[in-house]
């Protein structure tokens, strides 16, 4: 990914990158020595030699184990098995970071909704000016994507793979499933019921939960770009540092956050889309589908939480001006209270007195995120 | 969609076409009177009226209350809310008829994975013969494949949708919450906390549900299809009725079933693209990724209801035949059998011999199974 | 597709719908016939019977000359064949509507880039003001967009299709090659080098460039709906006749056609995606991605068209004020002339006067386009 | 991407890696400089300070500049000019990598149409045995598919972008025409009418060309790993150095350059889904469509790169059986031979006897190629 620090926090960046595969890929060794109880020692291993390795059996793992010491490394396990495994791992670790990111926008969205439960703005429909709501509610229903989405990336159980190279541990004997049984508790990974080698719903689960959490960030980042333009003015990511500014035109204050949490989640689609179109995998295991999810499992991760973490930053830095959405909701001269005047039979009203639910809204909302967590 | 009926059962279509809409639609209208203590009588509607009108407002739901005679028609309510709610009841209506053939595939499944428990034949991977396993094992896989699949479709909350131009609900006055939740319970749809105008996790989340069911079954078709091979020749689609046959080529039994399958779950995926496409959605409603959700959704439903049907059709009328699995395992000459060999350290291993856990698996699945109805 | 008439034109539909498929497939026998030295008289056919029919065979075409009377119906044909060159036709039948549509689009584009050629606005980068632009310019850009994107359309091989059962025209014997050109210049199709049964290049190409027409139009509608915000206020899609109007907000004007044309561009990029994924087909004939093009392309199709009528409405009507480009250019109190004093060395700037090669762009493409022609 | 070497040769890699970029964009400074006459001179920029520095403005161009020290650099030039050139600098700088491993797929099927254009084999429809083919057949049908994705790459025009903040030039006065033609020459890319700032049907065309030339390539890998079934026998990739063996069962083959042609085309599809979405750019700049071209196009050049080489090793290296391609044909006891029964009239055909115009076409086939270079 070329500029991937634009995009991705370091942190997350490691999480999901080379090194962090091999450290998976040497858990998964570890663990499964543990699971027979066996104490291994893991040697130093390079990403790249592990990848040219692969090039003559598909697959990095194979090249794993050549230079442990011990015997019995790698008993009963097959390289789909590390692969799948590290794949979990990678994202049980990655996954946290992306959620203290999604906890950041979550609290700023809350902030919002409180601190403005009562401002005015203009509710826009097809980009015209329809009725006035307030900047609470709208900021309460980014609340509500951003838990709902939140909710299905929990809801992903990950689980550890154990098979062999049939996917039915005969190489364990008798012992296949309590070896199973214990890696899945070293590893703190779920126990499937079978192998899934080629039964890959909980990847695909994952990639459609990390598309939809990247595309609740890019419908917050789009209201935000929206509300900043020149003529609308309502908000402003923060211009510190010398942020969203330009050197040739020092005036304006680019919706930056905004701009990268859209073009990551624009990535996080088109890497969910490969693990979607990855389930149907042949017979035991499959030749190219399975290849394809690593580096698309890794992007979607890495750039989901690219995208949390620059609208958290465009939020938590976000200048909001109250005056200028009421000054926007008096544009059109009093028509935008058109349906107001007629359903209250008053010839005068105020946009204040025609918000109807709006606040029980945010109210509503505030509770369930607190119930949430 | 040329040819529809080739693809998607007459129930299934019928029950995402146009009349379902208009019905739907209608019955919100119906609901929401009854909420707020009006009976209402709805007048005949045409699909295709809508449609027409609808191309001045962008949408069909706005000339949907204009030949009704009673008053208080639609108050309350914005065209988004008719059509969101209809395409809740849509969903709900279409999903049990999914879920029936899903049931259907399942059930087939589970007799073959019971049957076929200890059936040896070859596992492969990457195409290719690696070890034994059973096809009582890899019919579990498949099972494990719907049953996952299956939770996640049951997992998408349906929800009524009723905000009012501006998802305040401002000209219901103070009876706002009172009627969204007596047109909830009306419609036996869920409340939702706030609007959900622009916040489409749910309709992102049904998308990636269906996607995900239609790659389980894709899974099986591929299999299936491999099987079939003339050079595998391990099962075969039922040849009644001349199915599968071919006018010039009388001797093929082509897996019908498992091509309809793969085509239609080709399609859903393209369907669901767009719905995830859509999460990013403008201030309170959408110029453009809205409308864009009618025809995606309704599309993603019938192709998975397709692709269940033809999948349980194949399955149900599926012919097996152990012996040729058994054959198959020989082709090798005792190759398949090497790592058996070390492993057990005996020179004859018999492919039954070295199944390590796979009955095992399969009585797991099967229980998981029971466990889930 | 539910409300199909909302989005596409009658006529466009009618060209990709079922009897359109039934006609062409009728045309391939009949030509074929007539290659063959045959005078056929086709019965009555039902898409639909052929559809029902279809479901054991996996294909309408199986079941279509079962009622022809004559001897050498589809002699050296397979069902493919008919299938695939129908395709075609219909393609080449539905291109035609597509283009009058882009005709119109690219018209009104040349007329508003020679129309408001030096009438200045202000450019927007990340949706903020950066320098003035004029509205000539940001016309003639889509003008070049639709060019560029009409001639990809225009470059589609469309061939014939003709290889029989194992695409080696072995039941034509010596005649093969003879009556494969006879049927190309009978159904004015290019003749292929080699049958195309699983070598989908030209369709993947038609599926890409109709994504990508669709995409070029979306962008006009995307700055359409942009300009046409309440708070800009630089363009409106015209009222005739009630359009764009809300029945609860009488106020209102909203980009409807701006709005259907994003909506049928989100459409038509689903459908390419599926023709791009089938690209890779097994052996001589597939079973599964070959059968999910039919409904992809036809309905790329029928949504470019309708992508494409959309906007041309929406431009046709289109109304410009020039007066408020001008006021938004003054809205950041000068500051937005910065450059403009900084590079020329003037206290006092006027936008006009900082163009730059605007004029001269629009002269471009112009003539560009004019040479196109 | 985690193990990238795996997937993707060094050169290709590195073609489209940070410092590829970043070199492309300081050719770009340079070439900009020369065409007003400014003989610059680049100090060492590193691609991660640039990732950095673009957090705070959206893109790694804006601090590009800082640390020259001649004035005039990037005089008239806005970051997008430097980016989009950079882009299709990267192209023009990979393609020719991708063409190379191209040509060697393309010579590789052209070897293996002439030297088996009379091998007879059974062609499979839906997988089944339909009717004899030849082996050089169905590679001249490969050699097709390269050779026409092949001319849709040539054919995407690559362009020098320079528009300056607005697209109009302006901050070059009068000479901006001719520093943009200067640019372009300087440059060897090609001149554009306007500025494409956000007309980017050259990028979505350039990611559907490689979408397509790898959905070409993965049609060969999917043959190649079906003929290579235990079961089937008929090739098989090179087991030199180990290639497709596996440690734990020696006598595999696994067709491993074809799972990773599949595998990398997977992901191409992908990262150009992000480059058609990417069509509707907002304005003069987007917020966001633009900024997620970048990790798309690198990926989808890096992956048909991949595609392409792995595909180029497993043809060079293939073994072909013709004699089990012969056994293969025998299988259904003749069954297959019914059409050539009933068509020639005979009671004993060889499939030799009924290839129809197969070698016809493959001569066809190797004459077009001839003439395409």
């Amino acid at each position: 990914m070329p500029f991937e620090e634009l995009f991705v926090p370091p942190q997350i960046a490691a999480a999901t990158g080379d090194d962090a595969w091999v450290q998976a890929m040497v858990d998964f060794e570890l663990a499964l020595g543990r699971a027979q109880g066996l104490v291994l020692t893991a040697p130093a291993i390079s990403p790249a030699e592990l990848a040219r390795a692969g090039r003559s059996t598909g697959n990095p793992a194979a090249a794993l184990v050549s230079g442990w010491d011990e015997d019995g490394v790698h008993r009963g396990a097959t390289s789909q098995d590390v692969m799948d495994t590290a794949a979990m791992l990678v994202a049980r670790r990655t996954l946290p970071l992306i959620g203290a990111e999604l906890d950041g926008v979550a609290a700023a969205c809350g902030r919002l909704a409180a601190q403005h439960r009562d401002t005015p703005m203009a509710a826009r429909t097809l980009l015209q000016q329809a009725l006035p709501t307030t900047f609470g509610l709208k900021a309460a229903g980014w609340l509500m994507g951003v838990d709902e989405a939140r909710d299905l990336l929990d809801a992903v159980p990950l689980r550890v793979q154990l098979g062999g190279a049939a996917g039915t541990l005969a190489a364990l004997g008798a012992d296949g499933l309590a070896v199973l049984a214990r890696l899945a508790a070293e590893l703190e990974l779920e126990e499937p019921v079978l192998p899934w080698h080629t039964r890959r719903v909980r990847v695909a689960q994952l990639g459609a939960a990390l598309a939809i959490a990247a595309g609740s960030l890019e419908k917050i980042a789009l209201d935000l770009k929206l509300m900043a333009q020149t003529e609308v003015g309502e908000v402003a990511e923060s211009a510190e540092g010398g942020r969203g500014g330009s050197s040739t035109l020092p005036h304006k204050r680019n919706p930056v956050g905004a701009a990268l949490t859209i073009a990551c989640a624009a990535g996080v689609r088109g890497a969910s889309s490969v693990l979607t179109g990855a389930l149907a995998q042949e017979h035991e295991r499959a030749a190219g589908a399975w290849q394809a999810e690593w580096e698309a499992l890794s992007r979607a991760l890495a750039l989901t939480g690219g995208a949390a973490a620059s609208l958290r930053e465009a939020l938590d830095g976000l200048e909001v001006f109250p005056e200028r959405m009421r000054a926007n909701l008096d544009l059109t001269g009093g028509l935008i209270m058109g349906e107001a005047k007629r359903v209250t039979g008053k010839d005068v009203v105020e946009p204040t007195d025609y918000l109807g639910s709006a606040g029980a809204f945010v109210d509503r909302a505030l509770e369930a995120h607190e119930e949430r967590r």
